[in-house]
């Protein structure tokens, strides 16, 4: 079989034409399928129903140290639960805050402080003329946007298989002092599902920043968010090697359990040195009076320990195998043999990352998206929106059916083939 | 019987003598008791713990309109939360946004996101020389404390039975275009229990300000907090007047259920106009995912509607009441022949606000701490913790049973004799 690159013009005008009739075809079909967020579907929601049962009228609703969870107080979280989450992560529990249901808000109100307080003492970044932050790309919209809503420059840094482009961001960290943070998903990246290499973790640990109040931000989102059982990847603990590198100070980690017990309903936490701690309660004291320990108390009940975690993670896996397998299945069928696309095999976390030919990207989506298929926008991955090569894709099984993945990847390889022989075919025409 | 005032210097020295020796036999006994902060007692909480079970995971955990409150999404909370929210302060549901367990934390968001971006497209006060909010005072120190934190300059203004002198309100907002917000405490207002005149309401929803960004902070914290039955406080709809008088956007309404259901695992909630809430949805979709609906959705089908809102209401009343009459019991007793203090009598709410001589507050609530009972701060109650006068002291009778607020109380009113003779006859030495 030849690769779409291999053919003559008059056999990429036959391939195009009966593409355009199959898509068509497509469309009459009137899908409707949703790969656009990293979403748990129905499925995986219920698996953890259970947790629903293990507080009711009948109990206490008190910590182990005989605080009243229904009342004010206890600011850092319950210690039972910090411990919880300190397990899931590597941390020991005094360095966590447990705070509300989202990890996302945490980054939001931590970035805020840091715009409107300064960090740890260092001057408000709203005072400041330039403020920029490191953002490895493709990587997780959300982040792009906070930086975006505060006025913050963001410096697009190649993601490599290990990480970043380590001498990249040593090279910007340690020569600019308007660099305050970096972006990073180092487990399970969003969208690549790549993890940090143990020397890209070694190498964050012993940044020089050239700002005194210059911070990682460390998003572990997808921790313990393994697919295979016989495979998954490991990352070395940041907190652990910044401490070893003498900079303490250097790293917010951040995680929930959104993705873990309910997407709207978890509990999200901050993990980091006592010194940042410090900076952050004096804020968060000033913002609340405590966020609900009556949900923190839950979760410890129902999980009891890291090792209940784990099992409710076995089932999120054996939920999530197949829409993953079925997308790849589809994938390598239809694309590999055409030389149209790439895409990443993780072991963990929420997404696949599809590379098309360059300036195709933002094709393929609108084309599905004609015939019922969202994807998220071509160029979210990327700061400001905007993916200069326009190749990268993010594509979300989680929250589909394995069928409805399959034959909402069906419809994706047809657009990515319809599109790239658009491509190839104006290219042959001018030639 | 004689007032201190009308005593000779003899006869103050020989109650000198005689209350100092009352104390050292007070301070002997060790009480431990905390009359200082607004929280809810253990009984009043467990009137709520049917709340508990109305969830299982029997249950679908779906809104109304179909939303899998499991998931992320639907921002602005789930339709029918938002409608008992309304019910409860007099506003249509798509007027309300609920969020998470605490009110608090909607106002800081509320004033940072003024801060960082503007209101409604206006200048973003952190770009601004001077930034100024007004402070009717006696007023609630944690709203003080979010002007302190973000370096917004205070302005006291005296607080009447019917609400904040209006004419200085007025004065001022309609002046000075530095002049951006006012916090308001309308109903059982923290700490006197006042309740704002229906005249001050339409003052309020009249005003002509300066600055197209001023709002009004209408923090309704005590909306149906009512003590008695035969007698409550009613308050005129904020945001009706507003639209009445063509200020739509003037106000900002919070409230929360906080002491309605959990203090730390309630639902929290902003009402204001569409354009306002237009405003705060665009800074929301960047600082979240969406707040815990699955505790939204157990408080609907907990309360039901209103009417269960009520319901529950009497039974913190029933705890309550007692509580406020012993604290009265003593005051009036012990107090009001001798012309060393006065009090407030709310028909509801969370505390009693008493007023010492002048110059005595401090030393009062330091020697209450001496013999072990715990008051707000002296000066709490005023911008930048300092009440000019020294005379304001909170008294917050929720927390201890109606025992323990009248033996706190008999300590109280032996601190408050003390310090006002030790006064009287330094002046009298001094004569």
């Amino acid at each position: 079989m030849k690769t779409y690159q291999e053919m003559s013009k008059e056999e990429l005008q036959a391939t195009y034409a009966e593409l355009q009739k199959q898509f068509e075809e497509e469309k009459a079909k009137g899908l409707q399928l949703d790969m656009s967020r990293g979403k748990p579907c129905s499925e995986q929601l219920d698996t953890v129903m259970p947790m629903m049962d293990v507080l009711t009228s009948k109990d206490l609703l008190q910590s182990e140290d005989g605080y009243d969870c229904r009342n004010y107080g206890t600011l850092y979280g319950i210690m039972e639960a910090r411990q919880l989450i300190g397990d899931m992560i590597g941390a020991k529990a005094e360095q966590v805050i447990v705070m509300g249901n989202a990890s996302l808000n945490i980054m939001f109100d931590t970035v805020e402080r840091s715009m409107t307080q300064g960090v740890c003492g260092g001057i408000p970044w709203a005072r400041l003329d330039r403020v920029k932050f490191l953002c490895p790309a493709p990587g997780y919209d959300r982040h792009f946007k906070i930086c975006q809503y505060f006025g913050i420059e963001m410096i697009t840094i190649p993601m490599h298989e290990d990480g970043p482009d380590m001498d990249l961001v040593e090279k910007y960290v340690s020569s600019d002092p308007a660099v305050k943070g970096i972006w990073c998903v180092p487990k399970y990246s969003n969208p690549q599902g790549y993890t940090y290499s143990d020397e890209t973790v070694r190498r964050f640990a012993n940044l020089k920043p050239a700002a005194g109040d210059f911070r990682i931000y460390w998003d572990n989102a997808y921790c313990i968010h393994d697919l295979y059982e016989d495979r998954s990847d490991s990352l070395l603990n940041i907190l652990t090697e910044c401490e070893k590198a003498g900079n303490p100070n250097l790293v917010f980690e951040f995680c929930s359990t959104s993705k873990i017990s309910f997407a709207g309903a978890g509990i999200a936490a901050v993990a980091t040195s006592k010194e940042n701690l410090e900076w952050i309660r004096q804020g968060m004291t000033i913002q609340t009076i405590g966020y609900d320990k009556i949900n923190q108390l839950r979760h410890v009940k129902y999980y009891k320990n890291i090792d209940g975690i784990k099992e409710q993670m076995k089932k999120h896996a054996a939920s999530m195998r197949p829409k993953f397998e079925a997308v790849k299945e589809v994938l390598e069928r239809e694309l590999a043999p055409l030389g149209i696309g790439t895409w990443t095999n993780p072991n963990g976390g929420y997404f696949i990352s599809f590379e098309s030919l360059p300036g195709c990207a933002k094709k393929i989506v609108a084309k599905c998206k004609e015939a019922g298929v969202i994807l998220t926008d071509a160029g979210a991955t990327f700061p400001y929106g905007v993916d200069p090569m326009d190749t990268n894709i993010r594509i979300a099984p989680s929250y589909p059916t394995a069928e409805e993945m399959a034959q909402a990847t069906d419809l994706f390889v047809l657009c990515v083939k319809l599109v790239s022989v658009e491509k190839l075919l104006k290219k042959a025409m001018a030639a």
